[in-house]
């Protein structure tokens, strides 16, 4: 395939971008605060589309993800999807469950839809408090009322998911199949509890394609592999990871060769990279992005340990924000990762700038890891010497503002 | 066995309160900062000591790590041991392995000793720098000719050791045994890098009982599992680790019988504990100091893993600092800590007050938990409903001063 093939967009408006998706996003004062801030976000797919979803792993789902799973397990279709920010509904037993589901209940009826479970909800924000139900439910006739594709809704939805994010995170792709200019599309949330199996984050992804849920699934699952799960912010996980995945089919392109389903697959991964990085970039009060490269590790496994072993240091973290190059503390923190390293085979390189080479500090280039350092994003190569297994990994710093700013709700 | 049995003294000069030991602390710059500061302590026992250690399980260990972990594994017995702050002598190669060796040999000549194996050293403070051989060297030879058993020469040696600490750690314990007063002596330093498997935390602990080496250590391990690897700053772990503990039979007791020993491990717990908790209490620039008590796991496996996941996530420290009970975010940690665990059966309380329970939050104590987490010591208790399992953690809060510390050195 060329590279014609594929192409990520200027600009995005998120699923208003993809063909046969109606958005909204309207406001209806979720936390309370009398603000006319955006807060529920709702669309539509028709033709009815092909669902795959990856959620939390997390021990305590809160009750959308409870009620999304086993609905899309039993039937993996969606004519809609409902999300509020300003409240997870976590943490609230059966009542939050009774409330996930009258939420539902009412997108159904105002989208005059023939089932439920064709509409996926989804939440997001504090834990342990009952969704204003009331409010939610105005503001879902709402925004039944003002769905559309029009860009300036599509952001206005894009915005409506946000929570301590500072900017929208969208993105969109397009892709040559079967002589046909094919969308991918998508809208995120991020900020806090940023780690493995997703913490905190949401993504909604469409795609006028027409694919069959299966190669959906695994395709998802992929993609989330590399992009959403290999960012960290502060290692903390949510009761509300969700990436939803949508194929209507609006096309008429039905993906069944193998080279269809690999342009496919790179696009998914490029839009779901896009929006990963758009989520760890906008971390809560982070001043800078780095990418961590461990290679020649004895496994991947052990590569993914030493990687977030350094992304998830405190001490890392905050020689980052001074701009302090300090490869002693990545060092340690590959020294207690579980990882097999050895002093003699372990070299640290800031960018291309070896650090530490051959059991020795390279004090010689001090200066340049200190420019390295300094800047917003840069690359911390760090090489085991055990075996030829890889992993990367984006992490932020660890900053006084995060610490200030969480310091109390 | 009576509580008159054991006592915790009220005042400690480490070590110089154990008899048969002779204690000094001395400066030698090694910062190479032209400061009085006081970075080397050395003591010295007799007769010589049954010794057993703990040593960090890091893959890239110290030198003086490696030279002491193969030393004791050979030959369990001390006469003498020095310890530098300022520099850990760690990601030195081979030149640090002999600077090591070197500073051994300094202490067995200064002292006269018939081996070098009977010298233990020990290093702490910066990764990736060569030691101060020149300046070290007139330290020892300063130190061999302080040696004496007074406390202000034992509170000068305590302080030798610290590096970000900001109060001594010292703590002394006297116990009855056949008839007559043993003691138990110990100084400690911690700061930061404090988490399980010790982190760059050194604690020397010496007793004047008589003990075999086999026993030695085995209890040894145990109290350190419960007091030193059950407590977490910033959840880093250090190259230069180690507990050491002596036993100089200088009071010509033998502990044989089971009372015997079961009082001395008893005793050697509670000194354990107590530095332990002077180690957390003294993180860097913390505030609080919260008992993270983990009840009715499956298993202690499990009931360790949600106390590290409470007492290590940065959304949960940072809300201590502010003063915010978040059980929220308590549940969140729990929740993705691997550990099983049901909404139905969790329960969380600020020391007897509950805020979860049977799936929902006891918001009507509201107030009660502000007051318990703005204390600078309190208990969350987590109770998970699952089996018969517990642990307990000593966690600190996270603060901005922690990352303004930190942010370089």
């Amino acid at each position: 395939m060329s590279e014609q093939d594929l192409e990520i967009c200027p600009a995005s408006a998120g699923l208003a971008d993809c063909p046969g998706f109606r958005v909204a996003g309207v406001s209806c004062d979720v936390r309370n605060k009398g603000d006319n801030r955006l807060d529920l976000a709702l669309f539509v797919t028709e033709p009815e589309a092909a669902a795959a979803a990856v959620f939390t792993k997390h021990a305590l789902p809160a009750a959308p993800i409870q009620l999304g799973r086993d609905s899309l397990a039993e039937h993996p279709f969606l004519r809609a999807v409902v999300i509020n920010s300003g409240n997870a509904n976590a943490c609230t037993g059966a009542d939050g469950l009774e409330d996930a589901l009258r939420m539902r209940g009412v997108v159904t009826k105002e989208l005059g839809l023939p089932h439920e479970s064709l509409v996926l909800v989804s939440s997001t924000g504090r834990i342990g408090e009952r969704l204003p139900m009331e409010r939610l439910t105005k503001g879902i006739a709402e925004g039944a009322s003002r769905l559309t594709s029009d860009s300036t809704e599509g952001e206005r939805a894009a915005d409506a998911i946000l929570t301590s994010d500072t900017r929208r995170k969208v993105a969109t792709i397009r892709f040559r199949c079967q002589g046909k200019t094919l969308t991918l599309a998508g809208m995120a949330k991020g900020a806090g509890m940023i780690e493995p199996n997703m913490a905190t984050m949401l993504a909604f992804l469409a795609t006028d394609a027409a694919v069959d849920p299966a190669f959906l699934k695994t395709a998802l699952r992929e993609a989330v592999q590399d992009s959403f799960n290999a960012i960290t912010v502060d290692g903390d996980q949510s009761t509300n990871d969700t990436v939803l995945l949508m194929a209507n089919g609006h096309s008429g392109v039905f993906l069944e060769t193998d080279r269809d389903r690999s342009l496919f697959t790179q696009a998914l991964r490029m839009l779901c990279q896009d929006l990963a990085e758009k989520i760890v970039g906008d971390g809560e009060k982070i001043t800078k992005v780095v990418e961590i490269l461990v290679e020649q590790a004895h496994s991947k496994a052990e590569a993914e340990k030493a990687a977030r072993a350094i992304g998830n240091s405190l001490l890392v973290k905050s020689s980052w924000y001074g701009n302090d190059p300090n490869w002693g503390r990545v060092a340690d923190a590959v020294g207690y990762s579980a990882a097999a390293v050895a002093e003699d085979t372990l070299e640290i390189y800031y960018d291309t700038v070896p650090a530490f080479l051959q059991g020795k500090p390279c004090w010689e280039n001090r200066e340049q890891w200190r420019k390295i350092v300094a800047e917003p994003r840069f690359t911390l190569r760090v090489v085991l010497g055990q075996g030829d297994s890889s992993y990367r990994l984006l992490a932020s710093d660890l900053t006084e503002g995060y610490v200030n700013f969480n310091k109390s709700e």
